[in-house]
């Protein structure tokens, strides 16, 4: 049984910046080969990054991708790597044409090659189209309808394109009908809550039933509302983890596999499932034992479900303020606990040294407001002002007629001037602090608190919200760090402080009975009746359902965020704006 | 030869309101039949409205399309049109699976059916889905497979829906094989500048690959960004128009076709092209000779370009307040041709008596400004009124450091505060006055001259609109009208006024050079270097790329508004937000 030393690199590849992933790939692929991979894999798309969306859809931006890839072959083997087989996703473009799809020969194609040699060695199409939730590839693409097999140090290597396994059949039964020792997987695979369980399921009945080990390799980082968790996994056919990387950090997992010498001879061209025909290439290297110094799988533990959504949170919006080429955030900070958590966020993903905040108090805001942001501030040792907006508020009821919402709405909208004024001055991002329970329900203020250019806790609902400020503060103090949310403002009751004594729930039901209905209507896409029949109060479903059907505008308008969901307000639901469809 | 009496209702559904949607099949249904009509069209998901986007994956939704159209077959029995077939849209389910797209059984499907003697006589599902631009149809329905024939009259009808037609294959052909004599189309298409052309070239193109006589239903209205200009079409096989309803109208088209009598004996279940199986439906009743008074088939005249243009705006504009439940508008008005525009947009689309503007002048607004918005109330009696953001812009400016842009921006987001303050006090839906160039290029402020929840000329570039202004004015001195728009806003260069003698010329290039610059960089697609190849200044060129290349957030953020173009700034151009592709 030959011995095949296989790399996974779990890097982070940035969307539109070919130059940039280029340089990645040799970089991790000269570290693989340090190692003594005899094949190494790099994610779906990580020359171009992924998603690419509608950048697909630009010719010269295919060209430029397929330009780059041959580039990139020939680099690898000016820098010595060309030995060693690397797998490389890159957008490329289809020999031919797509009646079924009514699109012309040189359509995009999501692709993956083998750079080998110092030549593209073998390219293909991915085969299963995701066209559901955060994913539009219809839209970009055609489908291959290849099966290509590898054969490296005498193992037939059969490669898949992340849907590919997600779907029933195709590369999968494939793989299984060729004989092929390995099937290994290029993904760009977004995390939500839980996917790491989801997908090691997913990994283990695939590789039962392509009836090989299976290799899943994933990206990490995050571009605008995706995030990605990496979480490699290598599985045998038995189901049996081999190695898994950590989740949320680059990675390169190198581990030694025993696999079954390649002993098929279907030629190519054969016809195998669901309409894919074999491409066989053949690297003519030779079968390696089992070295002596065998390299021990790793097997990176799984966080606890606050620490991956923290993780999470912290990717995104790390990976946003980056990519936007900026360096530090601003964050209106209340003393409530959404803006402190935000700010947690913010300070954990670039350090509380780029991370300024001001409080922003009205006639209205408590002085426990004042004092919890302030506290937050001394404990986190975020930058940290106060500029009272009453001067303007007085400015504005001077001028013109304002009562009962209007002018709770201005006091918000002031602040968010104030802040975007702030940020236009120092050259800051701005952070919106809104939550996934007020933006179902519409309980924002449009150019208000949702002013920003992204919501770390957008996809986050109120209860959760207060969970994680919790978690955080209990792992600070596992830590031995001084935990950076004050009790009080996770203890008090939520209030916008916009009129005196205003409580959040004089407008809306108790979070946690509020979130169990969102969380039944939204992420359930259950019915009115359906939840009512669940035991709730008619009257409660019938309000919140209607408060979310009318709020789609607002949702429309706010900024992105990391995606924690399976369903979630940015991307992956998109509702008509004027639409008469109530309680369905 | 029989005659048939046909009649296409050219409606305007409204999205999710099903129970309106059915009342006014009846109400379109009745008229017809009082006419004499035989076959009764209406457009393409006329029941639920269209585009339902994600709607159709509420299941609830989608039975509750399917139990309306069993109740509108009875209504129609009992309302004494059951004896004419009526073809009517409607948001159906597949039988069965789709596993080439991993799609289960009872997935959605846009359909059609034919209504008739009480009951649903046959239904079928559109064979071609559109998933480019504004469509995303592979995301919410699977295609059908059938070929559905109609014997009514004598004569065999072949049926589609919309994008059977716009690809080649399919429907068009099997229509052919089966020895249809009439394609009765139905169409959701929306409105596109100059699209009418393209449209009447293809049915002309598609009745001569059927082979017979095609008839072409459309719906108009506005849906969010989308406008149906209706333009409902029949020509015959050599493509003579026979007939054309008019732009942006609802409208009755009746008339008497001659059409060859059935003679094909093919049976159920024959295999057509693209996989299509043939499904006949015969209704028993006789072939009719032609009636001794014959209608005189009307041929609408087709509107002139900025015509055209202009009613697709006031559509837009008429169909989004309506169809939100709103009466009123407001426009910040500050003597400048944009929001000049966007007032007398809106005073034809809703009647000035509920148009409310504001001039907000600062200390840089001209005399000139104030007086040409002043006399534009004047001309079109809409409700006007003033309020200096002087005060406010002090007291900003009193508590924090603001120069340069900060200080610029600042003042348009006072301007948007003051517009949501008079819009939550009062109840008018804010209309945003930014116009397709100034987006294009970022030449806007986000949540300043971008508040507002529709924006009527965010596709229209802004050499158009000096072209709209000055054929609104001569339109109305036709009309023996007073012009709307003062000469002074149309000849006055145009200028933010945010700071002294600030023209747009000082941050742009002239605006018909950088709308000859983005035709080609965002209708066309063109690269930098190809418009470098055609002349253009290289340095403007660059500049123009950046700019558009790093504006989309602000794209992302702005209202929605009506489609003009190929290629807008809402829906059918999705570019990821931080990517570093320039120049492509």
């Amino acid at each position: 049984m030959p011995n095949l030393r296989l790399a996974l690199s779990q890097i982070d590849p940035w969307v539109g910046d070919i130059a940039r992933n280029s340089d990645e790939v040799v970089r991790w692929t000269k570290q693989a080969v340090e190692a003594g991979a005899q094949l190494v894999a790099f994610p779906e798309m990580a020359l171009t990054g992924y998603p690419v969306e509608d950048l697909a859809l630009r010719r010269s931006f295919v060209e430029a991708s397929r330009a780059a890839l041959v580039e990139l072959a020939g680099r690898l083997a000016d820098d010595g790597l060309g030995g060693v087989p690397v797998v490389v996703g890159y957008l490329g473009r289809s020999e031919h044409a797509s009646p079924r799809f009514g699109r012309p020969a040189g359509s995009p194609q999501n692709c993956a090659a083998v750079l080998y040699g110092g030549e593209v060695a073998t390219r293909f199409a991915k085969h299963h189209l995701p066209n559901y939730g955060v994913f539009d590839e219809y839209r970009w693409f055609v489908p291959g309808d290849q099966l290509p097999v590898l054969r490296v140090g005498g193992v037939d290597v059969a490669l898949a394109i992340c849907e590919d396994i997600w779907q029933d059949g195709g590369r999968v039964s494939a793989a299984r009908e060729a004989g092929a020792g390995l099937l290994l997987v290029v993904n760009g695979s977004p995390y939500e809550r839980n996917k790491d369980d989801q997908r090691l399921e997913l990994v283990r009945r695939r590789a039962a039933e392509a009836g090989c080990t299976l290799a899943y390799v994933n990206m990490v980082g995050g571009q605008d509302e995706l995030v990605f968790d990496g979480d490699s996994i290598v599985v045998d056919a038995d189901g049996e983890v081999l190695a898994r990387s950590p989740q949320f950090e680059e990675h390169l997992l190198v581990l030694d596999l025993d696999l079954p010498e390649a002993s098929s001879d279907h030629t190519d061209g054969l016809l195998l499932s669901d309409g894919l025909h074999l491409v066989r290439t053949e690297l003519g290297d030779e079968p390696r034992p089992a070295p002596a110094e065998r390299l021990t799988a790793e097997v990176a533990p799984r966080l606890s479900d606050e620490a991956e959504i923290w993780a999470a949170l912290v990717a995104g919006t790390r990976a946003y303020v980056q990519k936007n080429g900026m360096r530090s955030v601003l964050v209106g900070l209340s003393g409530g606990i959404d803006s402190a958590l935000v700010a947690s966020i913010a300070v954990d993903a670039i350090g509380a040294e780029n991370v300024y905040c001001v409080s922003m108090p009205s006639r209205y805001s408590s002085q426990h407001s004042r004092d919890d942001a302030a506290e937050l501030a001394r404990r986190t040792g975020l930058h940290f002002r106060t500029v009272s907006i009453a001067p303007m508020f007085d400015a504005y009821l001077a001028a013109t007629e304002l009562t009962g919402l209007a002018e709770e709405n201005l006091q918000s909208r002031l602040r968010g001037t104030l802040l975007m004024a702030i940020s236009n001055q120092e050259g800051h991002l701005v952070l919106a602090p809104g939550n996934k329970s007020e933006l179902a329900v519409g309980y924002s203020t449009l150019y208000g608190d949702s002013v920003g250019a992204y919501g770390p806790i957008k996809d986050v609902y109120k209860s959760l919200i207060f969970r994680l400020a919790r978690w955080r503060n209990e792992e600070a103090e596992r830590r031995g760090e001084v935990p950076p949310i004050p009790e009080n403002t996770i203890s008090k009751p939520p209030s916008a402080e916009l009129r005196p004594d205003q409580v959040d729930t004089d407008s809306l039901p108790d979070y946690d009975l509020l979130d169990s209905v969102l969380d039944r209507y939204i992420e359930g896409d259950e019915g009115r009746d359906a939840i009512v029949a669940a035991g709730f109060d008619p009257a409660v479903v019938d309000r919140v359902v209607r408060l979310v059907d009318t709020a789609e505008y607002k949702r429309r308008q706010y900024p992105p965020g990391p995606k924690v969901s399976a369903k979630n307000f940015g991307r992956d639901r998109r509702l008509p704006i004027t639409n008469r469809w109530r309680r369905g």
